[in-house]
């Protein structure tokens, strides 16, 4: 069925639209694309009369913008949510994370995934590329709640025998689906992964068509022990083994050189910044200023919900935005058009999208788009209305959520979740992983 | 009336309670006390049976806990919110602020304020403390808002004679109201008021029996111009002229030496500390865990919406944990007990209230709590409580606001208050005041 959205005020975040950034009008989607976007009334007449079954949803008071694009996380953690805050890594992993783990079964991080994207979705997240365990039972998941995902699938050298049939398992689940689902290859990161499964898994993308991910840079740790062991950066490393390319993601790249980002830019390497989990771990400040400048495309990421705690990228706007200023000691740095481009087009570049087609308003691209609620006192005046959604706007603001054309969030309501009951199984499944012997 | 939650999961935040943080019981409030605190039905059951009339309110599923205290905010600046971002400071004041500000009038002034309120009393903020000019109008706004306040009548050299005549009225309607809202006397900041016209602000506070708060060592320009003025840090130079006590609030306190920290702590100065404004502005990180060693009592504010963008005392918890995480390189900086405590009792002891009478849950405190709603995705699995209240709590999960024992938010309402027609309002004056001549 088609959908007209009505007397909205639109921002397509679409840099070839030109001045001002938003207007008064029209929205209509057929099938999965957006097709109709307009402040004609008359445009919007026409469309009315050629589509007489559509839905037309009245947002008067509301704005219309393309959906959120979360590039990194680790949404099946849910389940780990505040489990072992304001410790030490060692401690956090050794005796909270690694165990939990090992203890939960593949239903289980469905369950997690569950939380995890119906949170997002909630939250006006309408795609996001993930990096786990268990994608091969997570792809119906995604598919039944209706979210853009490109879901990674995580290899150790210790569990990469398991994991590697799961990844063809996962892209034959993906192909027979409904489109809206990738798949990715994810070694954990260059320090975790030896040279020959780091080279193991491109070969394995390249073989079967996938993009990739893997951590970057994150910490200094992590700098040293690839600086001990193979007397490179992680970024230099990577790219001698000839895995950075425009389908490759890397989160966080906090410790890079001016050599380093040269590199990133050159291959084309989306760069994943995860400003709360930087902060929240004591990771350091990713230097996105000098990257955007030297050329490296940036979009925006939340991690996972142990070192978060939640999925919410309004937070990461801001934080993003306010940490560049903080670093820099320049208020001028990162401003808000410029952060929230990196949680929209930049988003749908790092997932592969080409340019115009995820991330934007625009005729012909695919219609993933949220509706924001002005109505709030903490929205209001609207001197500037890009402003206010990234130093103010809150994932409680959306009101719908639709993804590949179709509705899935109206009035902050998943059709058919009944949360009551997936919160009292995700508490069953808490209880039972963390007593279990 | 007097009210009973019941089934609560309760979080005291109180010391005294001892471990465990929370459990399952009731609050019972008389009057503007709390005056039941009980995990037994029994004493529920009596509680119920001596006040026939009592309203009960199921609370299964909810938290129930102190309300926040905003220590630090300009709350009429709501008006020009987002009004001028992403710009170098001197443009900002210039162009923009003070332009707007020559322009308003009081009922302007306090028609911000009451939008700032209300943005408050919904995100669970039961008391703030605001430094901004013409608060012998806005007494009457937060009367009648219900909520608690500490109103700073802000002044520079160039309007003493205009402010000081204020505070006395402002004192007056004060002490003739409720008892919730009190004046104070606030210079602007140490590079803004001369030595003689901080010197007689003291003398005023201290001829009514009023507080204080001002601005301190916020900016690295501040600090270079109070050392070539007066030849000391601004902290020295204010305790030189007798400007620090207990009953006085400091806000941000980015730049301050070790001499200095030893200074506020033995004078028992309030530190309001502001993370999201220091980021938003470039200030600096102000150094909180070390103030906290050193014995400086440290409380959370918002500052401006021109500056933050918005008065949201979740994020400013969550952004002080991550900051001084981030700043120290040290996981287990400012946990989350520790920044609750900051925006609850050490906010009640800035504000003047003695310890136990304000910012916790305790039998025979003032009743000023709040119910916070668990059933949200981004607040599942429940680990730990106080985690995820300070690293996903949003705003939004406030559903009932109680201010010395009256509900004044109630399933996220504001009873009597007409939202549509406040933001009309607040337009029309917006639009008044940027178009004047």
């Amino acid at each position: 069925m088609a959908l007209l959205f009505s007397n909205a005020t639109i921002l397509p975040m679409d840099p070839a639209a030109g001045a001002p950034r938003t207007f008064t009008g029209w929205a209509g989607v057929e099938g999965n694309r957006l097709t109709l976007l307009t402040a004609s009334a008359d445009a919007a007449a026409a469309f009315r009369a050629a589509h007489p079954s559509l839905r037309e949803i009245d947002c008067r008071g509301k704005l219309l913008m393309p959906g959120l694009i979360n590039t990194h996380c680790h949404a099946a953690m849910t389940l780990q949510r505040s489990y072992a805050d304001d410790i030490s890594l060692m401690a956090w992993l050794n005796d909270y994370i690694w165990p939990f783990e090992s203890r939960q079964t593949p239903d289980e991080v469905a369950l997690g995934m569950t939380l995890g994207i119906v949170e997002m979705l909630l939250g006006g997240v309408t795609s996001f590329v993930d990096m786990y365990y268990d994608q091969d039972r997570c792809v119906e998941v995604a598919e039944r709640l209706g979210i853009r995902a490109v879901l990674g699938c995580n290899y150790f050298d210790s569990n990469i025998e398991q994991v590697f049939p799961q990844v063809e398992r996962a892209a034959g689940l993906a192909a027979a689906g409904s489109g809206r689902v990738r798949i990715a290859v994810a070694p954990h990161s260059p320090y975790t992964v030896s040279p020959e499964n780091l080279v193991r898994g491109r070969e394995l993308a390249e073989r079967l068509g996938l993009g990739m991910m893997t951590h970057i840079a994150e910490t200094r740790d992590e700098i040293r022990i690839v600086r001990e062991r193979y007397g490179r950066t992680p970024v230099e490393h990577l790219d001698a083994l000839g895995m950075l390319g425009p389908h490759v993601i890397g989160a966080h790249c906090v410790h890079v050189t001016d050599s380093d980002m040269a590199t990133l830019a050159a291959r084309g390497v989306t760069v994943s910044h995860n400003p709360q989990s930087n902060m929240k771990i004591s990771s350091g400040v990713a230097p996105v200023e000098t990257m955007r400048r030297a050329g490296v495309l940036v979009a925006l990421g939340t991690d996972g919900t142990c070192s978060n705690n939640d999925l919410d990228m309004w937070e990461e706007l801001r934080t993003a935005s306010f940490l560049q200023k903080s670093a820099t000691g320049d208020p001028t740095a990162l401003p808000a058009w410029e952060a929230l481009r990196m949680a929209t087009a930049n988003g749908a570049r790092a997932m592969g999208y080409a340019d115009g087609e995820l991330g934007v308003l625009r005729e012909g691209a695919l219609a993933d788009l949220i509706v924001v609620d002005l109505q709030k006192p903490h929205l209001q005046p609207i001197h500037d209305v890009v402003s206010n959604l990234v130093y103010c706007g809150k994932a409680a603001d959306v009101d719908t959520v639709v993804v590949d054309g179709r509705i899935v969030v109206e009035g902050r309501r998943i059709e058919g979740m009944d949360l009551p009951d997936l919160y009292a199984r995700v508490a069953e499944a808490v209880r039972r992983i963390t007593t279990a012997e």
